[in-house]
């Protein structure tokens, strides 16, 4: 009895409609990350749970894939303990800092069924710079970050930033107890999908008072541009030495990013702006579309200068960025900006017949030594089976080799788009394909 | 206690210097299966146990990881069940025939200790066509194998080539009993490794008897050009069915690829060439550098008919080539023709002192627009540290920037390869970067 072709739930194909687009997103991310002087790092799928747990703890547990191995292996969970540990692995054999991306598949043992777009696995993209706490490398990942998504088609693209230390000394201000900055923070990182009354009622049942609540709210949901909201905090609460380090901080930042390049007007202080995950010590900041707001951020990042340095004695500060591929990949698509196409191939040519299917495979040969994907059709079956193929596909030229082309030297080479045929030399041809 | 930052025996960390040149290599690739008009597939790592067993059975519990997980789920082991898989799932959805490329990283169980060379993750590389069994699928398939290696630099890659019914034919005509295709096959197959005593010392062990053995031997050691060899089998032993198609298969695939633009002596018929797997149907070929032998084979593949429609009941006779990313890497080591790099970077902006700072990243910034990899160092320490991390990266080119060459409007630019040191415009460091 033949086995049901399944695909476990959360999983997916890349069919060759999907695949070439993203190929082609993925070499102008890695030609960019290039460009600003980044190098690529690849390290295995599987490593040892210790190593993987090493930063999460109880979470590991619940969203690691275990392997059933003796030796306790497991698949990575993300790409910044793979970082951590290859830091601490070869040690000074790499530069100080050290600035790498790395895009690989990482998996995540979601319990529930997963949603609409989430995937237990998909192709992470992080771009970091470790080893230095010099805020020209916050300034360089903050812009690398807002021009990237404008090579990929975002130039209005928005960055919306903040501190961590500044939003620490906010808490202060609104009277929050030391130790519960990573539970603010992860419910006031829910702002944006819950909104304010919401944000409010999971503050009420974590059991903080209305007051603390308030003030908060209204500190850090004021308005304002980047200038005058520093100013205010400055000014009013320059004296809590975590305001003071978070304003001075993030204004060298914004400052080296304009000097790196980036348009002012695209980074936007935004004091609620919290970033869920504990692990941040200094900027955070994430990107999104305004004119798509519905997908969400596309880039989100920020400094943590704590963590790399977890498998080693070493201080290990650093500062980076993950680039949303699935994200943005979405956002091109709801655009209309993502061409369909099933092959990558410009021209198939035809086989007349039998005895005419060599001089077909040459053709496609010549064309294709000319820098043009082409393919020939395998076999000399009807010509409207040769064109349903190429229309399935999307090819957009057919050229056509009878005895008839043969004997005048010429090729017909018809436009599957506008249905036109046209009688050409070679030369012409390749002009045509390349236009 | 920290924990130690330990890697799996087995599993490769691929560090910039490594990374860099794998991934121009397969830019190299992909671009090239494009331009013969092969589409991307990807498929996900984790498969349902069940399927990725439906080939291989007992091989696949010693060889496949699984995960611990009710829903039996493991990683994918090759890329050929995967896509079997997918051809199922997805039925017309895809062309016929579906021409498609597959670039993803498999797992092996290994038991044993992994020797130096075997991995327990590596980046499988494959490029089939699916649904058709034209010849001219075979003849392209494999001259884009033997053009692909061209491509990477190995011009003089030699193909030997043979085919499976020939094989089998020779077989017959040496009283091999029939159902041994398969051990015969996989023995043959040893011939590169453990030589003829060899092959014939693991026969007898199997129990095939002396005359067997040295009648196959006469047969498939017979040297010869492709002609004189196919004219001595067909003439000899052309009333036998396998032989006569096998001689009229191999013959027509070889001059469809020499169509395709194949050099005609690049293809080399040998009659002992078997390939291990049982699959195999028809053409059978591998290819290597008769100038780095050891290496051993940076290509091969063949014509299997009966494996692709597994997991359905039509019948998907495909033809395909794996590319041997890791045998090619090392082939281009072992002759000189990786560049050691550490990084992107063709030029270090220094920085001069704090002040000059914003001066240094605008420069990096304008020749990064210029399309030139550029970085500018993070803060301004004695140019000595600069310096040194520029040769640490073996970075070609540093520009200082100081008060002097500001008001001269230029910039010193260093040839860290030549030391020497000259002042010029910035138009003029642009013309010798992208030289």
């Amino acid at each position: 009895m033949a086995i049901e072709p399944r695909l476990y739930r959360g999983m997916r194909d890349f069919l060759p409609e999907e695949m070439m687009p993203r190929e082609e997103l993925l070499h102008t991310v890695r030609e960019t990350f290039r460009r600003w002087g980044f190098a690529p790092l690849a390290t295995p799928a599987i490593e040892f749970k210790e190593i993987l747990a090493g930063k999460y703890g109880d979470m590991a547990d619940r969203l690691i894939y275990s392997l059933e191995h003796k030796s306790g292996l497991a698949l990575r969970y993300d790409l910044t303990v793979p970082l951590a540990r290859a830091v601490a692995t070869y040690g000074d054999k790499l530069p100080t800092p050290f600035k790498r991306y790395q895009i690989q598949e990482v998996w995540r043992a979601e319990r529930a069924q997963p949603q609409q777009g989430r995937f237990r696995e998909f192709l992470q993209c992080d771009v970091d710079t470790v080893g230095t706490d010099s805020l020209v490398a916050d300034g360089e990942i903050l812009a690398l970050s807002v021009k990237l998504l404008s090579d990929l088609g975002f130039p209005n693209a928005i960055t919306k930033l903040n501190h961590r230390a500044l939003l620490r000394g906010l808490m202060d201000i609104s009277k929050f107890p030391n130790e519960s900055e990573a539970e603010v923070c992860r419910i006031i990182d829910k702002l944006d999908k819950i909104g304010k009354s919401g944000v409010h009622e999971e503050f009420i049942a974590a059991g903080y008072p209305e007051s603390c609540i308030e003030t908060m709210f209204e500190l850090i949901l004021r308005t304002g541009n980047n200038e005058e909201l520093l100013s205010f905090v400055s000014e009013k609460y320059g004296n809590n030495e975590r305001i003071s380090r978070g304003v001075k901080e993030i204004r060298q930042a914004i400052k080296y990013a304009v000097d790196f390049g980036v348009p002012p007007e695209s980074l936007k202080l935004d004091l609620s702006l919290a970033r869920g995950l504990d692990y941040y010590t200094g900027t955070i900041f994430e990107s999104y579309n305004p004119e798509q707001p519905h997908i969400g951020s596309l880039t989100g990042g920020g400094r943590y200068d704590n963590l790399i340095g977890l498998f080693t004695d070493k201080k290990a500060p650093a500062v980076g960025v993950t680039i949303g591929l699935d994200r943005i990949f979405a956002a091109l698509s709801d655009a209309g900006r993502i061409e369909s196409r099933q092959s990558p191939t410009r021209v198939l040519v035809t086989v007349f017949d039998e005895k005419l299917l060599p001089d077909s495979i040459v053709l496609a040969t010549r064309i294709r030594d000319a820098g043009i994907p082409s393919e020939v059709y395998f076999e000399p079956r009807r010509m409207k089976h040769q064109f349903s193929y190429a229309d399935k596909l999307n090819i957009p030229y057919v050229a056509i080799l009878g005895e008839n082309e043969i004997n005048k030297g010429v090729v017909a080479l018809k436009d599957m788009t506008t249905g036109e045929q046209e009688e050409l030399m070679f030369e012409e041809i390749i002009e045509r394909l390349k236009s």
